[in-house]
Parts: C-alpha cells; structure tokens; sequence
C-alpha cells in the first residue's frame, strides 16, 4: 500500500482574510473573485488599505492536503516558505496535521508568501498574493521518495506563476509515472488559464497530467468559449483519464471521454466565506478515489467539504470533516 | 465633547487559536479556562504539540475597544508590541478599526506577546500567554494628551503581572481623575484576582478605580467566598462608583451600592468559542455607559455583544456589531 494517500504540491501561503464590502474593491482597483498577483509594494498598499484581518495557513494545494487529512487520508506537501514567523506558522499548521512536510525553509528573503483575501457580504473572496517564498521552489525541493510513494501527486495551476516550479512538476510527474502512480492538477483560477491555456492543454494531452479538476469558470476559459456543454466535451477528449467540473450550488459534472455523472453540490444556507471551496472539493474528491470509492460517491465527498468549509471563516477546516454528516456512511 | 469614548489600557497580544478536546488540555498539563502564563521554553513545547491554528489580534483590552469602535464609540489603545511580524499584524488590526494607537513598540527582544489558546467542543477557552513585549510597558508609554481626552480610562487586571505596567495605570488613573474622567478596570481571570487581591481590592477602596467588570468566578475569588449573594453585597460597597458581574448564561447584575439591576443574557443557540465574551460585554457595556445610556440598556448591549462575539471563532467582531440587532434601537 502506499505510504501517503495524496501528495500535493504547491504555493506555500499565509492568507490574511478581511471581511469588506464591494465599494472598498473598487476603490482599491481589486479584482473580485480573482486571485491577482501583487509585488511588494502593492502588497503593503492593499494591507494598509484594508480592515482588520485574520492570520491562516492557505494555499490551494496546502488546503487540499489539510482537508486530505481532516477527512483521515494521509497526505504530504510540497511548498516553499521562507525561515520567518509566517513560514513557521505555515509548516507547524501542515504538520500538526500529520501531513508529511519537508521542503527546506528558503534562509532570507524573499518573506514567506502572504495572501490578502477580502471577503464581500456574498461570501466571494479576492485574492491578492504576493508570491514571496514560492518563486524558490525548484526541482531540486521534489523528494522523489516522497512521490514515489503516494497513490495521487496533485498540484496547482497557481505554480506556472513562479519561473522554477513548473520544472518541478515536470520532474514530479515523471517520478509518479515511473512508479505507477497517477498526476492531478487544479487549473486554479480563470486568469491563471488565460495566463497558461496552452501550457495547461499540453500537460492534459501529453498525459502529463491524468485527472484535472477545474470549475466552470476555468472549462470556459481553457477552451475560450462560453459554452459549458463545449467545455465539457473538449475537457473529457482532452483528459488522459477524466476531469471533474465544479459549478458551485449547481454541483459537479465528472467528465471521463463521453460519459458524464453529475452529483449535486451540498446545501448551504448562509455562505460566510468561499476561500477555499474548489480546494476542500479536491479534498474530498480524492480522498475518495485513493479509497477506491466511485467517481459519484468521491464527488459527494468533495460537495460535502466544500459546503463545510463555505459556512467558516478561512480556507481550513476547524473541526474534523470526518465527523460532518455523510462522511463516515461513504468511507465506510 | 471628549476626544475619546474610551482609552483602554492592556497586554497587547496576538492569539493562536487552536480546536481541541479536553484531553488534550489533560496531557498537555493546561488548566482549563483560565489563563496562564508560560515562558518561552514552555510556549514552544505547547505550540509544538497543539494543532493547527489561526491567528488574531488579542489582548482583553484590546479586544475591548475593538468591540467598543464596532459599535461607533471613538476609541484609543495603549500596550506594547514588538517591532516583528506578529507586532505589525497587532498594530495594523487596531488601527485599521480606527482606535488611535500609538505605543511607541519595543526594537528588538522579547518578542510580540503571543497566546495559544486551546478551545474545547464546549466553547471553553483555555489559554496559555507568553508576555513577551509587554513586560516593558511602562509609565512613559501613558501619553497623558489621550487619557484626558478619553471619557473612561479602562484596564486589565492581567496588567499586574508585568513588572511595570501597574505604575503605568496609576499614572494614567491620576491624570484621568485630575480631568474629570472616570476609571474602570476588570478583574481579568480567577487566577489573576487570586495574585492580586489585596491590591485589587485597595485599588477599588482607595478609589483609584470607579467601575469595575468581574465575572462571577473573579467576584467570589475577589473575596474568598463561594457565596455570589456575599460578594455582589462586598463589590457593591467596595466599587467607587458601580461594579457588573457577569455570569454567562445567567447574565449579569450591575451593582451601585445596595442598588441591584439583572440584566439576561443573549440566548445564543451554539457556543463556538467563548474567547472574549468578557471583553466583548465591557466593550458593549461601555459604549452604551459613554453615550448617556442606563446601567440596564448598557448591559444589554453588552450582553449582545458578548453574545455574538461566542458564535465565532476567536475575540475581534468580524461583522460590524452595529449591525447586530437590537443595537441600534438601544443607541438611537
């Protein structure tokens, strides 16, 4: 059996969430919905923009693992983060999970990376990351016992944004396949896709890449269309072995070739805060699938920790989503 | 008109705020729902072994204008940070609310004063407080121009244990009684009052302080009863002015000599987290008591900021306390 369920590799992040309205968006030319990449400077500027905040590890792919964990998969991380305050926070939160997290500090600067979300009255979050750390991650950080061992390595389209990751992943994948293991990846955000459409189409065509997870925003955008039903069909020729399409309280469509199942998202009655949704619905997903459990049955899995971590502030989850409702009967 | 509603005075602290189970607390030797004090040694041993967290401004004072500035009273802050991360993220949380502060921080070591606290499914707070900065904050860091120009001048209890911060207060009391302010403090934590009783208690008879908050723990330990109906008759003759003793879910009683008032509580479905609840009420209690409200309609304001504050995780409002019901009818 393998040693770890998922390992997921990623921007390492410290999320800084401030809860605002729509009128302070504007006025601070912030992008909602988006995750905008924002230099020093600017950074410094939102943050001394905005109102008081919280302090919370994020990072898409670290959310993913944590919510692996939470739902009792065993799961390893991959991310660079620097030797400061925020870097310890970030590496004590993942590994008091008992996630596997190895990946040396990075001595200096750049700072750890920082996020700064705002969260409107709608629960939408806009992210403002400032990238830090991350641009340091290299091939040279993949543990290839560490990949070599776990059933799933997930990563994050987020990390075509620093010059060395992708090397990283390219190296990640190739240790995966080598092993028999499989090769996931989130396509992260619709301006990452616009950013990376034909790097991100390669890695699904070439088989780099075996399950994509992305949500209909991102479908749309990878395939330049604002026809879902066109996504869906191009997604599922272009994925090696099947994607899933996330379409927030629409629910989820898994996409394997021509065949489609659609499962239902969870019902929410007040949304506080969707950082980290798409991120808990991997979660949940793969938790599933690296149980043998069916692509319907994964899919509720990860409709069930999206819907938890949407009523809470932050893109982790405080409690256990073993103990949510529906959870155990699935994994039993 | 006075500049300020408030001036509060405290530890200025960030939290690391962390869901566990009591037998957590049991192994890891912490007394639950009290706060002790730890020193570095101890801090990294209990962070070591406690899960993931998220991190907040703090501080009771802290909390308390906080709350306070929700509501729309004027605030100011005095407690000491360090010239670090967790010091930067304290002085831009306050600031951003619109309290002036302006503590001039300490360069260098110790640190930013951090509290890992520990909060059990039954929304019981167990905290654990390494000082770190706010062992320096002194008499010079009392800016006499913002106690006389704050209607009350409001304490912790906890501000006994630093070495220099009692002086500090009496400065600050002297300069609030020489304007025609008022004084209040709150006894903080059982613990605590046990420290300090005899000083507490002078401070209450010598007339240094005018009004004081305790809950109902801190009111039995104040006088070494276990009888409540014997310590709000003492509180009531020993406060200058008035003493509010709360007790939770049963509320609370303003006590003005012989005079009694009950005010309930603000029935709360599910307790997440009772960090605060106590800074949350003074902060409630004192803007209603600043703004020409009654004993009784100032308790219940603070009764309902208490009560909000215990449906979230961790001390500082998210959501404008404004906002709240009932609150505006009270302040209109």
């Amino acid at each position: 059996m393998p040693r770890y369920d998922v390992l997921t590799i990623g921007n390492a992040i410290v999320d800084i969430i401030s809860r605002t309205d729509d009128a302070f968006l504007a006025r601070a030319g912030i992008e909602k919905g988006a995750m905008t990449l924002v230099d020093a400077a600017r950074a410094l500027e939102i943050y001394g923009q905005m109102g008081p905040a919280i302090e919370t590890s994020g990072g898409s792919a670290g959310n993913t693992v944590a919510g692996l964990v939470s739902l009792g998969g065993r799961g390893a991380y991959i991310g660079k983060v620097s030797e400061d305050v925020l870097g310890r926070i970030f590496a004590h939160d993942i590994t008091a999970l008992g996630v596997h997290f190895a990946t040396a500090p990075l001595a200096g600067d750049p700072p750890t990376a920082r996020s700064m979300i705002l969260v409107t009255p709608d629960g939408e979050r806009s992210m403002n990351t400032f990238l830090g750390a991350c641009v340091e991650l290299s091939p040279a950080d993949i543990d290839e016992s560490v990949v070599a061992a776990a059933s799933v390595t997930y990563f994050e389209g987020y990390l075509w944004d620093p010059p060395l990751a992708k090397d990283a992943i390219l190296k990640a994948a190739g240790i995966a396949h080598a092993n028999g293991r499989e090769v996931a990846m989130t396509l992260s955000d619709s301006f990452c896709v616009h950013r990376y459409r034909a790097e991100f189409l390669d890695l699904m065509r070439s088989g780099t890449v075996d399950i994509v997870f992305a949500n209909e925003a991102e479908a749309l955008a990878l395939y330049e269309t604002e026809v879902l039903e066109e996504a869906l069909h191009r997604i599922g020729e272009d994925a090696e072995r099947f994607a899933v399409v996330t379409r927030g309280a629409e629910g989820c469509v898994v996409v394997e070739g021509a065949e489609r199942r659609a499962v239902p998202a969870t019902p929410v009655e007040h949304v506080v805060d969707t950082t980290g949704a798409g991120d808990l619905f991997a979660s949940g997903f793969l938790r599933g699938y690296t149980a043998g459990r069916s692509h319907e049955a994964s899919a509720r899995l990860g409709a069930i920790a999206a819907g938890h971590i949407i009523t809470q502030v932050g893109p982790r989850p405080q409690v256990s989503l073993l103990d949510l409702p529906g959870v155990r009967e699935i994994l039993r």
